[in-house]
């Protein structure tokens, strides 16, 4: 017999791989030219040519021993300190190799940080909405996922925030660009998290890291920059994936960068390493650490996702549909016209459109459309999108 | 502040990463050819041409957008099906593809597995001597170790196994050929083992399932064969690495092949989809999936690792030291002449010689010998192994 917790995640499911498979299926049925398939974070843009070419060069000249040979469980040295010195370029900060962890892309990163982190009971902070497998990592490691509601931007509610940090509060995990509402955090917002942390940390002496979680960093619309958290708190831990930036989310790579500021700098890479070591990742596949390492000047497809939200978001609107403006990431929330997220998703398969609801992003009557597509899918997905609206009765 | 638990993890090190360290900076200082370097199973042999062919071919020729996607959690569909063809051409198994999931290797198919399995303050039985961390792997999961004492030949003692064997038992881990006794568990064995274990089955309506951890299943020497699990016991979940047979650790690539008599069959697939995603896996790198799956036929370089064994074996032997013969993997341990395994590391470290002592694995008063070396590195250290056993007067 399989143990309890499993059990219940079977029968709960991910709501988004569910739906992903589901589209398949239907694909297979119908044809995929028929199936508006909305659901999962697949980039929909092809990893830069460069990346190839670094794979084939490497295959090709890098002697196989080391390519394919255990690295340091933190990653190749040369590769830690290329990404530090990216950083450092970009945004000014001061990383030396030895404080980048190469990882199994970000979910790796996360639960490496999460497990390095937190002793069981202790408290993470989520900001509604939030990409709902924070809390299995969360769970993963003992740790006890409290939600802070967001205010009607879409930013964390700093009061609330403020009310909801305990004695046993460890962490807050910050995602900007935001999965899933498109978001970027204000720097209103930034600045008064900082504060509130460093006063509680101030009163309680107990410190409280933020966790930034940053796979969408790059993709940001209309000129806007997203922030730096380091910049704002010292004690940010990045957690980067190059599943987006590069279209890359089925090799796993990603990293955790640790500033030398961040309160228990040297145990928390030490333990880190430990903690990537014992989870049985051991290290980032090692020949796709050095092809990344080689492609960190490769600008994202930004202009590509901004196409789609564009068409997205003025098609939906016309129909009448509530949606959020998305200023980072690949998602739009849209406004279950009736208010039950759930029921929306079901109507809306009628016209095989595929969508995920907001319950499990901690934003229940929102739906959560992923414009990672090609443009003629959502071209052609609108008069679907009509019927719906149709039926609803707002246009 | 990090976690107690990682804070104890980072004291106590890993014993075999911190020796592993310490060759690399003892080489810089003195030279490599003057360290003698016994500490981590990291293959000595390159990984094929037909890796490297696999690979340059794929990145030439595939649509990046399938080849470096999110792939199902479980896998490719064709690659899943060409590992279960490949179990049954080699072993008359009746796997289809729905029962592989391809892992990022096996210490992540391990994971995977125990998180499927376990309820919190279940036993897992390790049959001393074991891989270290597979305590570590356990813990991870809330479990709870329990050690199975070995016979004289180093293998389980039946009668302390089925000793050991309580109402929270759920499973054994198996590892055959072994690290870091090199032994292979004999027909006897196996069947007393699966004996037992449907007995209590019987006896008390649990099942304990087997978990075969096979990294070293092709490393096997003087014609013996490794047995095939699941023939002696159908609730057998087997783990696999291609780092060993492929020469491929740093890629992290592997599956779990759970067979169609495993008690729970469906639901322990569909769990374990669910635990390669939320522990982080998510699903094994993409490319190298593809890769493997055309390397399936290659022959690991079992000559090689097998002129080793014997070199070192004879090598020992007639210096005086008393030696487990190994029967596959590449490791051989060593008794401390003095009975103390930390002593004896400390006194061979001064020749330069780097050996990784036997009581994390389970077996005080051994040594490990990593022997996937050159085998002019074996042939360099037996003088500085003279010199050792002279120290201790056995020769």
């Amino acid at each position: 017999m399989v143990s309890e917790r499993i059990r219940k995640s079977v029968e709960n499911g991910s709501q988004i791989r569910a739906m992903f498979r589901e589209g398949k299926e239907l694909a297979a049925k119908i044809g995929a030219e028929n199936v508006y398939d909305f659901t999962l974070g697949n980039p929909a843009t092809p990893a830069p040519d460069a990346f190839k070419n670094a794979v084939i060069d490497l295959a090709e000249h890098e002697d196989p021993m080391l390519l394919h040979g255990y690295t340091d469980n933190e990653g190749y040295a040369d590769v830690r300190r290329a990404v530090a010195e990216d950083l450092n370029a970009r945004f000014g900060s001061g990383y030396e190799g030895g404080d980048i962890i190469m990882t199994v892309g970000a979910a790796s990163a996360l639960n490496v940080i999460l497990k390095t982190l937190l002793n069981p009971g202790e408290e993470v902070l989520l900001c509604c909405p939030y990409f709902t497998e924070y809390k299995n990592y969360i769970a993963n490691h003992e740790g006890v996922s409290v939600e802070v509601k967001p205010t009607v931007e879409l930013q964390p509610d700093l009061a609330d925030f403020e009310k909801k940090i305990t004695a046993k509060t460890k962490a807050v995990i910050v995602n900007t660009p935001n999965n899933p509402s498109g978001a970027i955090y204000s720097d209103a917002t930034l600045k008064g998290m900082a504060e509130i942390l460093e006063r509680k940390a101030k009163e309680t002496g107990n410190r409280i890291y933020i966790i930034s979680d940053e796979p969408y960093r790059e993709l940001v619309y209309d000129g806007e920059t997203n922030p730096f958290l380091p910049d704002y708190y010292a004690h940010t831990i990045i957690a980067y994936s190059f599943s987006k930036s590069l279209s890359l989310p089925g090799e796993r790579i990603g990293y955790l960068a640790v500033g030398k500021d961040v309160e228990d700098h040297d145990m928390m890479l030490m333990g880190a390493a430990v903690a990537l070591r014992t989870l049985g990742f051991v290290n980032a596949p090692s020949l796709i650490q050095k092809a990344v390492a080689r492609c960190l000047k490769e600008p994202a497809n930004v202009a590509f996702y901004d196409h789609n939200r564009r068409l997205l978001y003025e098609g939906l609107t016309k129909l009448g549909f509530t949606c959020i403006k998305p200023q980072g990431a690949f998602y739009l929330m849209v406004q279950a016209p009736g208010g039950d997220d759930a029921e929306f998703v079901q109507h809306a398969k009628k016209y095989n459109i595929l969508l995920v609801g907001g319950k499990g992003f901690g934003a229940p009557g929102y739906v959560r459309i992923a414009y990672c597509c090609s443009p003629d899918q959502i071209t052609r997905s609108l008069p679907a999108f009509e019927k719906l609206a149709k039926e609803y009765g707002i246009c």
